[in-house]
């Protein structure tokens, strides 16, 4: 088995866009801070409008802004053809479609139905492909849905396969709403890698109800070697104060590591960038690893407790 | 393979007993409201001298004035003879001694060689089987310790066994500073299940890293059907303060029933148990299924977020 493990981080994205006071500067920062961490793919921008999304606007003079670093991909949302050129245009090294395996989360969420989604996908894949620009697609809801509920696993399988055949060279796999637990997490990735090849899939997991961590342990044994995380785990809804958001980078790290698998990236800078991020947005890291380290490193005599 | 699991909630003692503030009512509330979840066995106090822990004081007065209910075990944690007596003036259903893996540990927690505690702990066994009460074990530091770092798993496994000879009822396996990762928390359970019947054995892991739920999950697979856990997350280090404690007996929960599992606990309930002692010590549940179910409460129109 394959121990080296990729981890696509995804805070300077999904990890702030529901941030309501993160400015241009900050965003930049973080993904500069994150190229010196050893990790080598940053979801760093969103091209949706910034009429739905405004926490991500600007994300051509990112794209331009940021330091980049070789042997990292700098990668960003596109929803649509206008998206993707002005992706292109600033040098993104690769782009991302997102679907979702609910149709009530498609409806809500992008207004069309599944299968309009993904026909909307068909010119950004074309224009990829003339580009030779790499297309990573997103499935949500692939543990359950606020919506619908339950999620078949067939139709999750139905969607990943399908934005696979469209030329999606990874589908990441989204526990949206966090709700999944390890055996069905399992259940789900098997399913979908009868039909895409496992090294094409990556995990996505929320962790909302605390499950993240072990559901990827669950399904590292699938061979998995593709993780979305975000530094300080970032993220969380803006409707729901109080509930998490992504699993965390660090946390990740930390178990990976200790599982003898490597993943490139160095814990402490990585901790120094989400508690950077974190001081500007005057919250906590909601990293456990990063609040255990960043607690004994302030306490200058450090005790440790008794069971 | 047995899907029922028994939790062993150890919040009223593991959990307050470094909550500088918590008063004797406070804790016996938590523990009323504990009895109302569907939990069978409570670790509802500690018999060390007031002297070293005085969150655990009035520990006879709590085990008289608590509401008991049929079907659950009030245990407590009994250091010495002393302490075994006044428990069992006090109806205490069981006891608890606590050995460590680590010798440094062991010197700094309870000012003894791992050998001398064993030994001092014969008088309680001996009045234990005399009274026909169970006695739990505790070993600490099975997978670290903050002085002596790494841990030999024999040594974990000698010192479990040992604990099981002298008449303990069950092994509680502490990961006292939380730092296992699941492939190391499993080899140690296994190796320990050598020595130790599987049945015989629980887990004791605390969070402060973020791995207590996956080293749970990956311990089940050995057949491990016993867990502590911490209502809220209760518990941490009074010389580390932002680390967090004991694996949130919430977030175990909805681990288990996802995955099939019976522990006949009421998630609901147990959230306002773990909710109602957080607010008297003014501090969040460390719990992210409570945290996210409390969100989802608190606003009336909830709406989930984009992946």
């Amino acid at each position: 088995m394959n121990d080296n493990v990729e981890i696509i981080e995804v805070g300077p994205r999904d990890g702030l866009q529901n941030e309501p006071a993160v400015t241009l500067e900050q965003r930049i920062e973080l993904v500069n801070l994150l190229s010196d961490t050893g990790l080598t793919h940053i979801e760093a921008a969103s091209f949706v409008s910034p009429k739905w999304v405004p926490q991500m606007a600007d994300a051509d003079l990112l794209m331009q802004r940021i330091e980049r670093r070789s042997g990292i991909r700098y990668s960003a949302l596109t929803p649509n053809l206008k998206g993707f050129e002005t992706a292109v245009a600033s040098q993104a090294d690769e782009v991302a479609v997102f679907g979702a395996a609910s149709e009530g989360f498609s409806q809500r969420n992008i207004n069309c139905s599944i299968a309009e989604s993904l026909a909307r996908f068909e010119p950004v894949m074309a224009a990829a492909r003339a580009q030779k620009l790499p297309v990573r697609g997103y499935v949500s809801c692939t543990l359950g849905c606020p919506i619908d509920g339950e999620i078949e696993i067939p139709k999750v399988a139905d969607v990943a396969e399908r934005l696979y055949q469209m030329g999606c060279y990874e589908i990441s796999l989204g526990d949206t709403v966090g709700v999944g637990t390890p055996a069905k997490a399992k259940a789900m990735v098997a399913a979908v890698a009868e039909r895409v090849p496992v090294s094409a899939l990556a995990l996505h997991f929320h962790d909302t109800y605390g499950q993240a961590l072990a559901n990827v342990l669950a399904c590292l044994d699938l061979g998995v070697r593709r993780i979305d995380s975000a530094v300080a785990g970032l993220g969380g809804c803006p409707y729901a104060p109080g509930a998490s958001g992504n699993l965390a980078t660090e946390d990740l790290v930390y178990m990976l590591h200790g599982l003898g698998m490597d993943t490139g990236v160095d814990l402490e800078r990585l901790i120094i960038a989400g508690n950077h991020i974190c001081q500007q947005l005057n919250k906590a890291p909601q990293s456990k690893v990063a609040q255990a380290i960043l607690a004994k490193q302030h306490k200058q005599q450090h005790k440790e407790c008794v069971s």
